[in-house]
């Protein structure tokens, strides 16, 4: 079915799994017959990956917070365009980890009161979001331990305490709140295959 | 005086001498007295050249209209944060050879009809404008030829056709009426001198 595709989105704190089971949901999707695209944020094609490279590379502060946002704004109407639209008119399911509900918590919360820009900036450049957002829900120490146990990670994560995980998650689980239509919060501290089969029964559920 | 800087922009078709008359100008205030920084877009900052250098480097269709403005602003607001105000609040004179006007005409006209996007922008993200921006106006056909004569710059403008450099130089006359307090028109097919001694006389006008 051209044009009937659907945008799914994996959100949540660092450490909940995000990565892991928007790849588990791709290959259970084309075991079932879907065409699946698989993408992620930032980055999602080749000039948003090159963006991407450009915010995250480099002095961590060499960039304030509003500069960042146009940056990632830039990168996700990039990866809207090239990759995320074309594959949605095609009748294929977009998995995307992290999408703009990620800009939402960290730019408008964690780094200066910006969500007011963060909501003007997407309604005037980018006008989308996901069809079903996914929330992986987590306690935030765990999510820092794991996070903090992958390899070559650990030192973007020295600025970001448990402190900061607890006012993300707090952040995230807010954002379900206010678009309840597309957010489902999914308790993310149960085994890999017990969240894989929640999910894939809300996909269905959503695909119907 | 600290923070009684001016902010002084040059705009104008391509080939119509703003840096010539930029370099002069900052020569001639220099001479008498003024601190300047002269300084130039899209660049402007380390960060703001890496944007540029993204956005000008490449298939110069790899990026849509939408997203080029998004970095052209993300490099702005950079430019505006590293460069412009903190010399303009140690009471500095800046030059900037473009600024916000060349993309209210590149933008907004020659690349679909975006204007209306590029103001939002800028109120959103930028929300500053020059205290006098100076419009060198000159017959289109001559500004491409002298455009044209610069080493290394002809293959950018063989899609700049003589009509696209009316249509700017249209854009530019219709920004000065619609922003009469800060802008001034200068006629700049004469001498580099003569040129030169009138842009003098109106800055000293303006900085007195």
């Amino acid at each position: 079915m051209p044009g009937a595709g659907r945008f799914i989105s994996f959100e949540g704190i660092d450490g909940s799994g995000k990565s892991t089971q928007a790849r588990r949901l791709a290959d259970t999707l084309r075991t079932e017959g879907h065409q699946v695209v698989l993408t992620r944020e930032p980055g999602g094609s080749p000039g948003a990956e090159e963006i991407r490279r450009l915010v995250l590379e480099g002095d961590p502060d060499r960039w304030s917070a509003e500069t960042e946002l146009l940056l990632f704004t830039a990168a996700r109407r990039d990866h809207l365009e090239k990759t995320i639209r074309p594959a949605l008119a095609a009748g294929k399911v977009v998995i995307c980890d992290r999408f703009a509900d990620s800009t939402r918590v960290y730019q408008g919360i964690t780094r200066g009161d910006l969500r007011g820009a963060v909501d003007r900036l997407h309604a005037l450049m980018i006008g989308q979001d996901p069809d079903l957002t996914l929330i992986l829900d987590m306690d935030p120490g765990l999510g820092l331990a794991r996070a903090k146990g992958r390899n070559g990670t650990e030192e973007r994560f020295e600025d970001f305490g448990e402190g900061m995980q607890a006012r993300m998650r707090a952040g995230f689980l807010d954002l379900a709140r206010e678009f309840p239509d597309r957010c489902q919060v999914v308790d993310a501290q149960r085994s890999t295959d017990d969240i894989a089969a929640e999910i894939a029964a809300l996909v269905r559920g959503a695909l119907a």
